[in-house]
């Protein structure tokens, strides 16, 4: 359902071989569990988590700033969006000060599958697509880092909405679409720009014809915007 | 010389068993070359390359924003420091439009052995070596863009300095140390700002005693901050 898609992306979206395997294995060993909407993953780092179903945010938390002695900043550490991962990928969080790292179910049933590393001992070819997986979204968080180094907000919101739908996005009526909605707010906590400031530049891209919204507030890209932006 | 520090970063820094040999196949096989500091490193997708010395700079380049029309976006695209890829670690290039991602030896002498993927065949071990620190890079990628979430621009930098001497800092007298200078504009273009707001911010961060310079403008974090920022 939240597949990703495999013309854009080749690489991350090849078939698991063996994931129906893995998926009978976790039901039979109780390594599979059920989250609604926004509801936290409780993770352990080194600890490996498959997502079976749905789809999963990852957040990052800050706890090292420059005034943190006041009391705002305790009372509200930031939270910033830092991704999706969809159907079939895999995840890992390693808790790491002074940012913390936590997963939350981001639709619905969402499913996750969890195990130990060494449990991968018995699908090595599996072992290998995950390593894949992780090098893949390394290099996506490469791109990603590359947009949030552009100085105009703009430039980040329009940077930032390309990379994420060109990942996910599904090809509709209205161009290619994210599957499921992202708050202006989680927008802003990835760009590190705030709800109101989001809302302002998503008019004027939306003006320029650079984005457009489907539906309950499904975030588009015109299929030829997709299509031309290396020729920009 | 500009290894990584074990204490801090014992994953990325277990010793590559074989690396001796892949060093000695690299001479044999003239994969191996010198760059002087500052230089490209030309590098094709699907190829794997080995920082055999020194340290490379990764770079990106936004080919996509908001106002791409006009002649300034054209003549001076913006360039954003992705990080370095330290001694004995692995890297990798795969093109994608809207953004370019680009190598540069970052000191004299920096020298990379290249390789395909299928030429690993022969060291399954090291294969399984690369693709873990690919594993770490992606995580420490996750914990960069935490910070770049951050609103307050002083809390990025102090985010983005913390992560970079947390991984490549060396113990010194004034603290743990970059070992390799970075210029306030390369640390604007990874954070999303300018030169000139870098410049005023680092005094502040200076004056408050959270960052400190040693030498040949050499970035330090004092100790007790590397140690303590957990529990600010």
């Amino acid at each position: 359902m939240y597949s990703v898609s495999p013309q854009q992306n080749s690489e991350a979206s090849r078939p698991f071989l063996t994931w129906q395997r893995i998926i009978d294995w976790a039901q039979e060993h109780y390594r599979v569990r059920s989250f609604s909407k926004d509801e936290k993953i409780p993770t352990r780092p080194g600890l490996l988590y498959l997502v079976q179903k749905g789809a999963v945010r990852l957040v990052g938390t800050a706890q090292v700033n420059a005034t943190s002695a006041t009391r705002l900043a305790r009372i509200s550490p930031e939270e910033a969006f830092l991704g999706f991962v969809g159907t079939g990928q895999p995840f890992e969080i390693v808790a790491q000060s002074p940012f913390t790292l936590q997963s939350y179910a981001h639709v619905d049933q969402t499913s996750v599958v969890w195990m130990y590393w060494h449990d991968l001992d018995n699908w090595p070819h599996f072992r290998r697509e995950v390593l894949d997986a992780f090098r893949y979204q390394h290099q996506r968080k490469l791109l990603w880092l590359s947009t949030l180094g552009q100085r105009r907000t703009i430039d980040r919101l329009l940077g930032f909405l390309t990379l994420l739908i060109e990942e996910y996005g599904e090809p509709t009526d209205e161009g290619y679409c994210l599957p499921f909605p992202l708050t202006h707010a989680q927008i802003g906590s990835a760009i590190g720009s705030t709800r109101v400031t989001v809302t302002r530049l998503m008019g004027k891209l939306r003006q320029k014809g650079m984005i457009r919204t489907q539906g309950d507030n499904l975030l588009c890209l015109p299929t030829d915007s997709v299509l031309t932006t290396g020729n920009a």
